[in-house]
């Protein structure tokens, strides 16, 4: 066998449908409630924010939801994404492992996020919406929403963290070579931005605030809507398109995961790529062992409390069912910036419970020594977030070395690190530190969490 | 007609022999020469700066050279690279040109680089070398090459162009994460370098220095050989790859293109898209406008003397002709740093003398200008040595709407500018100049061209 070995599926397979676990779940997911009524939402609740479309995406549980031409037309830009088998990192390791990984670091934005901007964008001009406004962090998210927002015609507002927003203006660049316009948060545009500036006029902003500003905007506006890059069903709905593809690669390998391994800030990738395999073992399929890696410094899986709780530090957003460390929550500045959300997706936090998946949780240092380590192995130097998975399906496969076994493990390679070099320079120069969490306000704010009877 | 048009080849097709356009010439090359002597150069001259096997590709007239099995094994990470129908872009410009563009963006370092930068490691590593050593400019080639090394296990140190190295830490720490070490140029390491911080301790460095300093190091160690990213006829060779590919891929859309567009710094992208062509051309086959465009700062073909000149500003490297601005040139800091060289490739001078292809040249407003209204119609933002073949890819495109003509245009998107965002933000804020370059500073560096005696 060749040192590279890619699985790649003709465009004629690009997936047709969707696949939405929902439909497969033993339990249903705890319903979304009003934040006034604290009664669970109804579509014309959230008629203001999302298209009808992506409302009923929301709350489907059909199993396949057909992808439209015109999404796939795009997808077909950089998809099918490539499947690869990592054989000159498990020789590195000395591993019986198979490891595989799905690159999706092919898109024009340089991660898995177009996978649901692009179908944002297509719903939201069909329903004749002009503008979307979005907040993002590392700016992944916002440059591929500024990306889809150029190919269908729409404006894109996007609020950046302000921390990022300093830190990566390449990433900025990207989002108004596109055509976007990108703002840091918290901003004076909107009343929970100054709320925030009154209390700190030098806020590093959060992606708690980020989203208050952007809901804030499009409740207001009429031809405006909001478009969110993880966390809700719909968002995780687009992105199996990545395990649908993958299952069908590792076909063409003759092999089947015994392990999936991704990374989780929101639960967008994570969920592309491991929702397709818990159906397929929920339908009677074999079991894998699935394995959510997070940052230490904003556990929200190993560490928070899974209760209902604000999508945004303003609450302005319906209240889910989630692990949260408390919408108040502000991580430290470690540089896997799109994993430094308070919250993990309902249906991420619901497999968690159901017992489906697993978590852990790594401190930076360890995850770039992976990330290099898989870097001169197999020549693509991953984006931080990404080194999260790298680390934790190495060190499966170290297990398999020391146990003997020779299990196949599949990861997400969600993105590459073409604008996160300055971390890798951190890294080098020994400047990267281990942070952890404030533990008193991790206490506060979970001790903020609002109020809820559960409804029956 | 989708509006994304995408031809993949599949992974069987990859090339099994790089084609070299040596063959077809109606009048051979001028030779190389020695720089003392001023006779031509033979195989063992060149032998204490690179392996045999690409001596022997440099002077080969053979008109397939076989890629070797290992060469194609790494190829197969991002090869074949897809060719898109820019039809969105089309309809923008409201043009009935057909305009097609080959996607080099694709590798893991971002550029065409690695199509050479893969096999000068295979066949370093073959012939026993350890180190490779070489220059570069924006960093794209630095990167490829330690990318290369990475996989093929040979250590890489890489002489960038100080101004460079302190405008794209990115780009260096790149290099670092693929294990390679970067030193700014002109460097204290080399007897060239410290002969020009004498003169000038904070000089800047150029392309031409940049090159003395590794061939000093490759002469003076045994196991370390040098390693170039253009300019010569052996890594041309190599990237003819993509113009073999485009071929097959315009077969599949049922056409052939009536004008070839490629961006020019030391010729080799541009070769790679166009060589295939123009040797089916000379051998009978369809004739094509080819069109090199080059950035006004640094006119190498446009404004250049077709003579025999050094490589480097050191003057260690033998003599070729070419279209050369003088190798102690140094044009300004204009943003296409890939594109700062003061020779153009003796193949490509060669093929002008020849009347085979055309030269533009064209300042960076405009070309950023083509590069964001490409970008904003196809979701991909370009390289600024990209936005080049870009911006003349479009006039063509604009030349057919004038005339209502329906001409087939094909160009080499050869870079994603993942990494150059800076020049961007620069032009978004309105900071970006018309550089030209320094006439005074041109007249003498011609007049400092050595005095050679054609041979016969």
């Amino acid at each position: 066998m060749p040192d590279t070995v890619k699985y790649v599926l003709d465009e004629s397979r690009i997936p047709k449908a969707w696949y939405n676990l929902q439909a497969d779940l033993p339990r249903p997911l705890p319903p979304v409630l009003h934040p006034g009524t604290k009664k669970p939402v109804g579509p014309d609740d959230l008629a203001p924010l999302f298209p009808m479309e992506l409302i009923l995406q929301e709350v489907t549980t059909e199993r396949d939801v057909p992808i439209p031409g015109p999404v796939r037309d795009v997808y077909r830009q950089w998809r099918p994404a490539p499947l690869f088998r990592a054989r000159r990192l498990e020789k590195v390791l000395q591993t019986p492992a198979r490891i595989y990984y799905k690159y999706e670091g092919v898109s024009p934005a340089g991660s898995h996020k177009p996978n649901t901007a692009v179908p944002q964008a297509f719903y939201n001009r069909e329903a004749g919406v002009k503008k979307l406004v979005t907040e993002t962090g590392a700016g992944q998210w916002g440059s591929s929403l500024a990306f889809a927002g150029a190919l269908f015609g729409l404006d894109v507002q996007v609020f950046m963290v302000r921390v990022s927003y300093d830190q990566k203006p390449y990433r900025r660049a990207l989002m108004e070579a596109y055509g976007a316009r990108c703002i840091a948060s918290p901003s004076n545009l909107t009343q929970s931005g100054r709320a925030i500036l009154a209390q700190r006029a030098d806020h590093p902003g959060s992606l708690g605030i980020a989203i208050s500003e952007a809901v804030e905007i499009a409740a207001q506006n009429d031809d405006t809507k909001y478009a969110l890059g993880s966390v809700l069903n719909h968002v995780l709905l687009h992105q199996t398109i990545i395990g649908i593809e993958a299952m069908e690669q590792l076909e063409m390998a003759g092999d089947y995961p015994d392990i999936i391994v991704g990374c989780t800030g929101g639960g967008s990738n994570f969920a592309g790529i491991a929702f397709p395999f818990i159906g397929a073992q929920l339908r009677g399929g074999k079991k894998v062992k699935v394995i959510a890696v997070e940052p230490a410094a904003c556990p929200s899986l190993t560490r928070g409390r899974y209760a209902y709780d604000f999508g945004d530090t303003a609450h302005l957003t319906p209240l889910a069912k989630m692990h949260t460390l408390g919408s108040t929550f502000t991580p430290p500045g470690f540089h896997a910036g799109g994993l430094r959300y308070h919250g993990m997706a309902p249906m991420v936090s619901h497999l968690q419970e159901l017992g489906l998946i697993s978590a852990t949780a790594y401190h930076q240092t360890k995850v770039f020594e992976a990330g290099v380590q898989f870097a001169r192995a197999e020549g693509i130097v991953p984006a931080p977030e990404a080194n999260h998975a790298v680390k934790g399906a190495i060190d499966e496969a170290i297990r398999c070395r020391e146990e003997g076994t020779s299990r196949a493990i599949l990861f997400n390679l969600c993105g590459h690190g073409h604008f996160d070099m300055q971390a890798y320079i951190d890294y080098f120069g020994g400047r990267l530190k281990d942070l952890d969490y404030d533990q008193k306000e991790l206490a506060m704010a979970l001790a903020g969490l609002p109020s809820v009877v559960e409804p029956a």
